[in-house]
Parts: C-alpha cells; structure tokens; sequence
C-alpha cells in the first residue's frame, strides 16, 4: 500500500535529518561536551554498516538514509572534537 | 549470504545500543544541555514511524531496534528535561 510507503520514507527521513539540528546547536554555542563520543562512535560504525548492506541489498533508502546520517555524524564528530580543544584553554 | 545478516544485525545493534552511553554520560554529568532538542524531537517521531511501519511489515528486526531507540530517546529527552530544571536554579 502507497500510505505505508510514505510513513517509511518519512521515517527514514526524520532518523536522518534529525542529526542537522544538532550540527547547528553545535556551531551556535560551540559546545558539544554533553553529546557522547561512544554514541558517536557506535552511530559511525553502525551507520557505516547500514551503508554497505544497503548497497548490497540494493535498497537506496537504506543506503542513502545512512549515507546521509554517517557524514552528519562525522561532522558533529569532528565539531566536538575542534571545540574541545578550543575550549580546554578556558 | 549468512554473513549480510549478521552484518545488518551488527549495523541494527550499534545504531540501537548507540544511545546507551549517550544516557550513560547524562546521569553522570547530570547535563545534556548540549543535545539538541530538535533532534530528540525528530528521532522521537522517526523512530515511532519506523517501529509502526517494522510492525507493518512483520520485520522484527525494525520493529525491535526502532522499539529500543525509542526509548532510549525518551530517556534522554525526559532526563534533559530534568537536569535542565534542576541546573537552571544555579
């Protein structure tokens, strides 16, 4: 049925754009100590996992949903750590 | 393949368990200032679709592992509600 569809694609939507609104907190405040780096590490392997048996299955909503969380898990990764540095001077 | 579902179920696993540590560190710091909200809200929605539509299609894979990302978030969303009440005396 078309419905279940797109409840899915919506999903899978909100599950990957829901990383972006943590990126700008980040840039705002330029704080992102609460955020765990092991749930980041866990989202990067598993996200990357995600992507590999996405293509393998040739799914592109798995794939691409995944595709997109990795990177937008990357740059929070990435963000935290250039903040913790820059704020381990104060 | 038996190795695709194993590796589907490591990727299922990590993206799930991922937000352990994240409730983990909370407690501990009794701050989650910087997880965004907006994201708590979206992973709220997106994995209750997800946890229908796996429900939908039988899948107990989806339907399991968006059920446990669920409640993790709500922990996380419930737990910042409180920290952010008790640390916005001080």
């Amino acid at each position: 049925m078309m419905l279940w569809s797109i409840m899915g694609t919506i999903a899978a939507i909100c599950t990957t754009v829901g990383f972006i609104p943590q990126i700008i907190r980040g840039i705002k405040t330029r704080e992102l100590r609460d955020v765990s780096p092991v749930m980041l590490t866990l989202l990067l392997v598993g996200c990357s996992l995600w992507l590999i048996y996405g293509v393998h299955l040739k799914n592109p909503i798995i794939a691409l949903a995944n595709g997109f969380t990795l990177s937008f898990v990357i740059v929070i990764f990435l963000l935290r750590a250039m903040y913790k540095r820059n704020n381990s001077g104060s």
